[in-house]
């Protein structure tokens, strides 16, 4: 700030010029901060398909293309998976578009728009089938933000052969995301072989008692293996979670 | 019931005998099925030390050794166990003391007692120390029904190794009681290491969200290994179904 | 395991065999226990129809049979049913199919299937015909595993005469599974009526404060009568306990 | 209403007269009613122990059976019951004091105070010894109401003779209290073998899931036979109801 | 009983019939007070349309109509309305038939059945018309056993007015149902204003936070005035209450 | 009162007038309140659509229309919408209408219907999109009663500038509502900023625990800043508050 | 800002003095608001007696009242209030100190101090003597605050009359405070009889299901009259709430 | 292993020696992992004050000491915190003892233990001082496991301008802990202005309903920003993920 009040004082700076510098320093400042942050960051901002009609989500889905140079888009069903891909054919044909369908996903880029790309590796562990869709909503948030993710599925602890066939493997990630439905208990079982830390992510598998994903929440949370959690179905925030990690960790190594 | 009828036709039954007998058959027939399986089933009377006085305990304490040969005094405080064992020692100075202390427990069978003598192996696991309170509650019911009862404890899955040490140990049982609290997820994990049933124990260990053994509880319920599941902390429960189920085995075996 | 390094000492087995063998017993040791033990236990896998298209329930449901030699596919709707009956007719036309429409069940069995036969009796009880889809589930479960099962139905506590009519009967089954919803009462009295194990199996009938078989969740867990306790409408969970049970029950009268 | 008018058009009313009768008829006619009632209904008014010193307790004890000729004191400790005899004991030592130290209850009529008696039966049954408190006090207010009262005790499910054993008892009463903690069966079960209203009251014993009564409410809620219910321990309310029925009973008796 | 054995020994009675009737009286003795306690008290049996098919319903209800003369089936959709209908135009033309559209209901009288009619007068009141259903559900059972039932509508305390311009009609019934969703103030305002006594009727109406009927549960279980209260909706089970009751009252009155 | 009685006295007034008088002031009171009331506070009665048909809400729309000149239809689906706008282009065509059509909100004012108008400001703060409707709910009721509204949108804590821009507006209302969904920390945040009474609003976002925007309920009601709280979604209820606080101080402002 | 960036433009202010009130204005800024809205709001700081021992409540006591010229402690047991009596008998012995015992408030003021005066007037209004604690909190806290605060007591809705005799004097009032517990319908029916606000006191009296305030507070939020609530037993928010509404009321009465 | 069947092929090895390596690296595995893990991750075992007498945590802290070299001990009261200091002066005098009293906490080192030193900076922050004991446990674990932590205390969102003073030293963080109760809204607001991960730690303040940690809990899992989670209270599981991470980025850092 004195930078800009000495280059005022030396009449370098109009008045004019100094207060959008300042007001954008302070009152503005969150709104630069918040632009800046989301550059640095790398958290891209989501289109959730929820409560939106198809036209609703394209156009918002083509908006967020154009003004940040990608999509991503969640929670959509098959009609609004339909509507973006037509609408970025007819706007934006040059976008390179993936799609996950079962986990109601769209990944977009513009032609130009560079993806980050960190010296980290997050794995996302699943115990089964049923932990696909938040599991792949973590992977692809992890991936959007630079990481390099690596799928680990389908080792729940009913059958711990599997898992420990993998430990070797899990051992090898920065950073795991570990999503498990009904009781939750892969996780803890993981924690508990590996030394690096583990996000716990609780899938709405499951139906009596501590359905929906409440009895693998509450499990994770009391978990003897020390865990740290995000909400049931949550992929996005763990995602997110795991991505920051990343880029602290990739921002470690380049720091030589 | 024909029987009784003919034998009141052919006058060999007064009319009085078989008013008795019938409806000792009938109306009081509950009656003597509840005192018959008393005796056959094994299950112990138990006197809960929950809300009474010492003096109430002891003379509840007392009768019952006197009136079953047996005692089981539950949930005692350490005044409770005092004046119960002053009250033995006063009133039926022959019989054969024990105490759990920690778990509250009291243990004590008439000189001409004879318990029963079950050939089935119920195997009584902890996850950790936290545990043990129940668990010794369910070992000794068990016991007292007659099985034999092997305790493997602090094989929680925090350290898996110690959990795999024992899998062969836990493969000879006839039958597992798994306790733990927190997450509660080892009756999940052992009932996939191992063949015969397995009867979760929650613990109401742990604090915050899902303490008190409510995520142990849901967690069990919800397990993807298949597990039938007592309420929190009711060793008593478990121990009386491992005693019915080493029963029904030991009579089995007995059949030869 | 000495064997085997003996048998390398001596040359008579290279390093690389021996490390295939050490590692089955070792790193792959689990998995080769879960073979081992599918096959030993006898517990089906089970294709889950939830959230899964006509189709791919179809096509899982082929290849279990297919590797198997048996398919147990539940929560089936009709479409789901009707897509596995099409697509075994076509690939599998010679096994023996069975469905429980109103269950949501199909079971297969290959030509050379041979079902496992146990000597043991499993009774399965329900209170009302509000309970038949969790019961049936039940009982297919235990039946695919060997055991003989009875069905014992609408005997609910509301009249009481047709549960003691059937009191003589209960008494003569190796294991009860009961089912109740709302206040879930009959697994209680029934466990004071017999000296046999009880599973208690809760069913979401009921609406308002404690509907959904919460009720009867908390109710049997409370139960004054000894109970194990599986969560709210899992059949397939109380049928392999049971069956869990059967094995060991029949087993021990084989040992003669 | 219109009498006192037409008194008033007559002269033999004063207006400030007339204004007092109608602002009772009116504005404090609510105020009026309520006296009116407690007098016609015949529910005491009850002084509660919780939150309140010995002394305080004591002095509205006092004042209570002075203004009305009966004190009813629910909810006491030890000390606050000491308390309130030593306090009537100096300031009515006419009355005729009762106690129910287990039930905290404290019941005291004056010398002249003529308590209601009512022409019907209220049976007030509990499942075993936990239930005493809150069905004591269900009974000293049925009883301060007038009705006869009688307890039937200890018939829970667990022993279904002697429930079966009392069944002709029952069905000679024209109201049941029932009450019942842990999974709250017995009111359920009752209801199914008499004819008569059945009031269920939960009571609050039991631990773990379900525990203090919660499981009990629940299933009486949910009870597959018609049931009305009181809140967990709420023996005061079950009282009052039962107390008003037999005014209904016995008004219907009187009309002869 | 001594009675039978008498004619059997005085050979009066064979030992076959003797078996019959002691049977009856003994272990079929439930199923005679069954069947003899649902003609004494009027509790009609109902035929329930949830997770059944229209021509379920319809059969239930032709057979419910020819056995006992008198059809009431709850909680039907129109389909099921229409089926039952249509297949009681066919097989019982004769029949009186009555439909609660809006409240899914269905009465039916065979040409000869008698009605019970009973000298009591309850009361069934709504706070709103969003408690038309469940009130209307109590009404017709409380009818169909022979009470005569007033209905007082709309008068929930938002407008006191409504409430107090009703009081004294209230306070002319020998007993109310007083059904309220969202705060379920009214039973407790009302069970204020009356001596008769009221059974709160809880609705589940309002959303958020004790939506469903939660909070007007909880408040009436709560009331500061005492009321005996059915789960939410339960209009069915208020309705046998308030039927059980007019019976004691009825036959009170009838006792001359 | 007096002035009525004097009347009769002096035989200016006959019994049966003053009767009828009286019991207007007295009986009938509370009706004439009610009436008088629902003038004085503006608080415009409102047709719900919820479980009612486009007829049904179509008819009492315009009731409601002709009765007090105004319509306030709530919780509309487009359906019923459409029923009511052509009900009213018929029955009502000089009426002036709008619809708010996320926020299911219909509002018609007679030709003569003269709207109130306060002196006071309510401002209406959402957190995001998904706050929408509930807000405008509150907004729609706030300026039927008078206020005037302002609606500072899209102002979540995620991005805290856009708060901190907005701190003098806010600063300049007489009285915020502020509503949002998840964790619920707007109006907590909102609250520590600005001298002025905030009503927090939850909103029914958020799914896993805490979801359906009881996570941001309980948030409120434990808020560091003292805020007051209506229900989940309950933009009627802030709306109405707000506008009787506008009342309020509108009445203080024109007490000059 | 831009005179400050003119004045340094000329030279007639130092970059490092531009920078402080510069900084003061932005990142600072919330500091200086924050000082100024404690002053202008008349939000008395509030110290907590909760996990604190006498000693640290006397000495934050001490502060407050030296540093603000008043000193509200809430939450007090009795020895911490004598600590603080004792600890300002010493330190501060001119300040005025009023204790309210039962509700464990203690306020007192330095001898300069001149508390705000409102031209306002709250009502707090009890439904019985169990409500005291939290009505007083809110009680002296609006008083602290400015306002004229009137206490109206025990008209709780079992004696509708009580209520009814004071609706006259609650229209007089410009904001109700209405606390109750148990069933809470106290604020519900109040509101429905007045034209003010009224702001719902949940209070955590009841035992049993929806005890400790749950149903109070539910039926508050579901209330068919519009309240706004806040949290059990938080009479401090209340009174906050009410403090700020009466100073908005006052300064519209002052602007004349 | 390959080298360890060679050199017994080679008889460079005895089968018994073989044997025991195999074991180790297979059955014995998780063990000598465990081991081996619990060095390299530097996780500290700790000695819970919880259910343990004075004496037993005396015992197991001198212990843990012995083995390990080092002593943490948690939830401790203030007579277990003296009698491990009284058993630590006896039994290692020469140990360095700290505690933490508030927090119940007491850490011990050997004189020769090295204490990990990790290139890595975790701040803990607080909302106020209700949350210090769980960030202070947070704190002691991530500085016992060898990060370099900061504490910024007392910035909660009521008074933003703290919070928003403290900015610029929080980005400054590799990674923040942040504690908060009751509405719990530090962490979402603290998320919105950082770029590094932030782990929500809810704490055990407030009362009424959510109170207890659970509003806290839900609105952090529902937070608007993306945070990882742990239990109420969990400080420990806190400063454990704290401390991994650490690890994970310091290695990073040294990977140079």
């Amino acid at each position: 700030m004195r930078e800009i009040l000495e280059a005022v004082a030396a009449g370098e700076l109009s008045t004019a010029a100094a207060e959008a510098k300042l007001r954008g320093y302070t009152t503005d400042e969150a709104g630069r901060f918040d632009a800046a942050r989301t550059h640095r960051s790398g958290v891209p901002e989501a289109v959730l398909g929820a409560d939106k009609t198809p036209a609703e989500v394209a156009a918002l889905a083509g908006t967020s293309l154009e003004t940040t140079g990608r999509l991503l888009a969640t929670r959509l069903d098959e009609t609004q998976i339909s509507a973006v891909r037509d609408h970025l054919a007819e706007t934006a044909p040059a976008a390179e578009t993936r799609t996950h369908d079962r986990a109601g996903l769209l990944v977009a880029h513009a032609p130009d728009f560079e993806p980050p790309d960190l010296d980290a590796q997050v794995g996302v562990v699943t115990a089964g089938t049923g932990d696909t869709v938040p599991a792949t909503e973590a992977a692809v948030l992890a991936r959007e933000m630079g990481a390099t993710v690596d799928r680990i599925d389908d080792i729940g602890v009913a059958s711990l052969a599997r898992l420990l066939d993998q430990v070797s493997t899990l051992r090898t990630e920065d950073l795991l995301i570990v999503a498990a439905g009904r009781e939750g208990a892969l996780p803890t079982v993981t924690a508990g072989l590996v030394d690096v830390p583990v996000i716990g992510l609780p899938v709405s598998t499951g139906y009596g008692h501590g359905g929906d994903g409440e009895a693998a929440l509450a499990g994770m949370l009391q978990s003897c293996t020390a865990l740290s959690v995000v909400n049931i179905d949550a992929g996005f925030t763990a995602g997110v979670q795991a991505g920051l990690l990343a880029r602290q960790l990739s921002s470690s190594r380049s720091e030589r």
